[in-house]
């Protein structure tokens, strides 16, 4: 089975947008064990889109498009689809009565234009699209089949997993494609190239290294004609990789760091405060993004200034001498915001997001400090200057000695009743 | 001047890599006044290359190629092109001579797979490589140019600016292209469609209307033959378009709202604090992702349960009478943050993230307020469901109400020294 994805965008011929659902929706099929065998990215032109979905269906089984089922006289991928299939678009009462209670949910009049975003053709059913406006075509004649999603990702993401993979899934059952990931944080990504280096060398499962912004990523990817040996052939690598990598490992497959520390949390009873500087927010906002967070998050503060500090509980004394970015001040602040919030561990951020020098200090520098029941131990780490890139790296750093914290000894639950 | 882009490479067409490199050539093909017409994803096949460049070439004036100039068997940019002018690839002595000498010059024996980098067709010169074994092919035959580019971007794009585009620009001198990009918050993709539709139907400047995380976003594109008449045609639309979404527009091409915000601050002299339930540490985030942020943000509190915004400040009877997601809660905390760090603005957001409702209210259900020395206001905001878009908009939201204080009225700096 051949599959082909269409992008459609003026955007992504003009460079204004990298064309990540394609990157996307290849591996996805790659997993699936279906071949991509052409992206092509397209204008919203009529003419244009035209003549690639003629191409396309000449020459595929399934025609994967995203993009142009907006609300705008620009987004034209329904009428091409028409086009191609000879068949004219009409209003689908029940999608035009599901947009209408849409826009009422959030109490707005339905402007007239987005009356497009419910019509179908006679060959094409509609795709359900619960975090926007427009549904999906699910279109099939004469043995082909073209999908059109919407183009934002957190629209067709959704849609590609709970709706079009499961059906497309049904189809394919001849070859078993398994994968699986293990994420580590620690090692550079030739480290982990010499590491692994043997298991790298099998074709079953192959092996692939990615740099990701939350560490390098391994994938295992494994073809049989069964699922009970594609799961051998997986279980027998990740063992070895395990083996290998010990202590950097942090999760797998659709693991995040703050969902695997918000679970770890959870699961024993306890919680976190913060106090960042130079990550300005990063780190609550990323555990707060776990959705229950509440129960073992109890909150943060972001002093961004040394009077802000002093005020939340910080020595001014400290400041004074070894200065707001030092290995000092970091273990007082997670040692600070643990006893304001009443939490069982702290977290402490300071460091020089940059682009500027301060204090004499070098953007990149960060000390980041935990501290729980049995006192406070805090790191020092120097990343590549970037002022996001920093934030982004010591917020993930913070996650991960969390993370060893709460693996490698027991924290103690703290007694708020006696404290 | 017509352009096509073909990216070459399986790994593009298993979703291994995004591709960026299209992204990068489309955006500096825009900036040239040079149309892509088409990006094409081409698998590492003989047959599948010829068939795109013999495609590319039928329709576009320029193609430009990245990938498949690497040394092993399924590098095959090079055979396919001289399939399709039908010429014979050979060795080029000068050629080989420098990839020698590079081998030797990191003390490698060559491989004999590297010879084919040092191969040309008649057609072809060759574009030097100073970042790796790969040269690029120039190539021009009846009126048509392709041009062959290695993948890895750190070789592409010195030898795009060093090399191709001062070579292609040489072409173009009679066409301009300018854009300009206008940013809205507050109306959807449709109301923007159906409010500027006369100016939709100008086909110079050409307007496209982008939904983008920060809101609806108008481009303007105008083709002039001097750059004089670019700019007239872009500024008529634009006072058009200025005058029509009136209070709407909140920044222009790269600005962000952060940076907006912060701008204005700084420029006022004035400072602000956050506090936040339901964006969870996003505002804060997003403030200090501005370089120099430290001089307008006192700092943010990130209380995550009731006992926490009771110690901040917020009346704990307020969160009795209205719940914490309330109206009056949600400006209590702005007050509360404004107090407790001595700014002269406060922020404060609650609402509910989801996935769950809270005090039987419904995800998607926010309050922002923004206090100052005048007052408190707040807005209630009903978003779409999702934990991550809901902490995202209310976020956006919160920085366009703070925008429109700072432009509406007089903030007065708060005297701290009486205070």
């Amino acid at each position: 089975m051949k599959a082909e994805i269409l992008s459609i965008g003026t955007e992504l011929l003009r460079g204004e947008v990298d064309d990540t659902n394609a990157t996307y929706l290849a591996a996805q099929l790659s997993l699936a064990g279906i071949e991509v065998c052409w992206v092509t990215v397209v204008d919203d032109d009529l003419e244009k889109l035209t003549e690639a979905f003629q191409r396309a269906i000449a020459r595929s089984d399934i025609v994967l498009a995203t993009g142009g089922l907006g609300p705008t006289a620009d987004d034209l991928t329904r009428e091409a689809i028409a086009r191609v299939m000879g068949e004219e678009p009409q209003i689908c009462e029940a999608l035009e009565q599901q947009l209408r209670s849409l826009f009422q949910s959030i109490g707005w009049a339905m402007p007239s234009h987005n009356l497009k975003q419910a019509t179908l053709i006679p060959s094409a059913q509609p795709i359900p699209n619960p975090r926007g406006t427009a549904p999906g075509w699910w279109v099939e004649k004469e043995g082909k089949t073209i999908v059109a999603m919407p183009g934002p990702p957190r629209e067709m993401q959704p849609m590609w997993q709970n709706e079009v993979m499961p059906r497309l899934c049904q189809r394919t059952q001849e070859t078993v494609i398994l994968s699986r990931t293990l994420k580590t944080f620690g090692l550079s990504e030739a480290a982990v190239d010499e590491m692994v280096g043997p298991v790298f060398l099998l074709s079953n499962p192959g092996l692939g290294i990615y740099a990701k912004t939350d560490g390098i990523h391994l994938r295992l990817v494994a073809r049989a004609g069964s699922r009970e040996e594609a799961e051998r052939f997986i279980k027998d690598a990740e063992d070895k990789l395990r083996h290998i990598l010990t202590g950097y490992i942090w999760g797998t497959d659709d693991d995040t760091l703050e969902n695997v520390v918000a679970k770890l949390l959870i699961d024993k009873g306890l919680t976190v405060a913060t106090m960042e500087s130079c990550t300005g927010g990063l780190l609550a906002t990323t555990l707060t993004d776990v959705p229950g967070s509440s129960a073992c998050f109890k909150g943060g503060f972001v002093p961004y200034s040394n009077e802000a500090k002093i005020a939340l509980g910080v020595d001014a004394d400290l400041i004074q001498r070894h200065g707001a970015v030092s290995a000092q001040v970091a273990e007082a602040m997670a040692q600070a915001a643990r006893q304001q919030l009443r939490a069982d561990i702290g977290i402490g951020s300071t460091g020089v997001a940059g682009p500027d020098a301060l204090e004499g200090k070098p953007p990149g520098l960060v000390y980041i400090a935990v501290a729980d029941s049995q006192g406070v131990e805090s790191v020092k780490a120097n990343y590549p200057p970037g002022r996001i890139e920093v934030k982004r790296r010591a917020t993930t750093h913070a996650l991960f000695l969390l993370r060893q914290r709460l693996m490698s000894r027991m924290v103690e639950k703290r007694r708020t009743e006696s404290s």
